[in-house]
């Protein structure tokens, strides 16, 4: 089994601090939903974002939509044997479950994750495919045990995928770490829970082209 | 050099037979676009699609969003080394140049999408990043001449991914060919065209899955 993380996603409820600001209220209206219930979107919310601090690394849950979409449409996932979380900059954890149909349409599955952040499970009865709770990257990490901790960055030590997925072929249940964010680096505390930290470019690729690379390189190496 | 085309792509202006449906001519309003100048999305379209031939093969833009995202994306395209088209079911061609920056934004995609069938070329001015114009498949592969010309489809013959690109590496310029619609299969034409297909796996993968794997599996195969 792997366990894929999506870290420090930037995803998450419009913050309180600016859930005032005309571009959000305009545009948590036209969705007629309240501020503090709709997603933070740079598309949308560029000038109110002026305000919050570390925003180069938030309001962009495209990224999470992509890089969901290209992991739970592997192979390996369709045979079971992949576990997908998404940790977010604001400290929360979504569970998905490997069946999970994901909405391929983008608004779908931002509203489909303001639902999750108000109902906490989605669907709200019956089998469980999403879930969230509030829990650091930290306590996930305690929660799920992996056998070895990876994380993707190029400040790693450059090191070839196949090598890096060969080496984990034989554990029990590793996981792999890439960050869910448009711009910087993950945080020192995220840093300090992995094994190993790993570059496979020397240039930063998107969160979704290095989640794909990783899961087609890990089912060779377990000759899936 | 490889070439990519993602063919038969699920992504189109309105057509003029729906055009006056009552949830076309709303969501043209809402964009404030003519309804012939806005791309067929069933998302926002499906009672009017249901007059539609072939309506489960079309209208679903987001595949070619998000493939292409992934596409460009890689070290393969970052180093000039992949040519990337757009071949849509209504045989229009969109050269897409390697240096663009793809909105990650899906109505910012569509909106881009939507310009460039009604003025040609993007930018107006200047380098060109993106152009259209009216080609069947056929006609691309007349202009581009790929010394080799490969499909991927589940009704192709099975055959691994690292013996197919390998097969391929020291090619000139080999073309690899990957449906950019939701159901069904290549349609006669496109079969014909090609000189082989082949099925990497038994089911079938969405478009951006089977994409990100022939270039990762290429860039291997050529030593990048």
């Amino acid at each position: 089994l792997l366990i894929f993380i999506l870290t420090e996603s930037a995803l998450e409820l419009v913050p309180k601090k600016i859930a005032n600001h005309p571009s959000i209220r305009k545009h948590a209206a036209r969705k007629k939903k309240k501020p503090g219930e709709i997603l933070l979107d740079r598309t949308y919310h560029h000038a109110a974002m002026r305000r919050l601090a570390g925003a180069e690394k938030r309001g962009r849950p495209d990224i999470a939509h992509i890089t969901l979409l290209q992991v739970l449409g592997t192979p390996l996932n369709m045979s079971g044997m992949l576990k997908t979380y998404l940790h977010t900059a604001a400290d929360y954890v979504i569970e998905i479950d490997s069946r999970t149909n994901l909405p391929r349409n983008y608004e779908r599955f931002v509203g489909l994750m303001e639902q999750l952040h108000v109902q906490h499970r989605v669907p709200s009865k019956g089998a469980r495919l999403l879930s969230i709770k509030k829990a650091t990257l930290s306590e996930l990490l305690n929660e799920v045990q992996p056998s070895k901790t990876l994380a993707f960055s190029t400040m790693g030590r450059a090191k070839s995928l196949q090598e890096t997925c060969e080496a984990i072929s034989g554990e029990k249940n590793p996981a792999v770490i890439v960050g869910g964010f448009p711009h910087g680096h993950f945080s020192a505390d995220t840093m300090a829970l992995t094994d190993e930290i790993v570059s496979i470019h020397p240039q930063a690729l998107d969160a979704w082209v290095v989640a794909s690379r990783i899961i087609y390189e890990y089912e060779r190496a377990i000759g899936l």
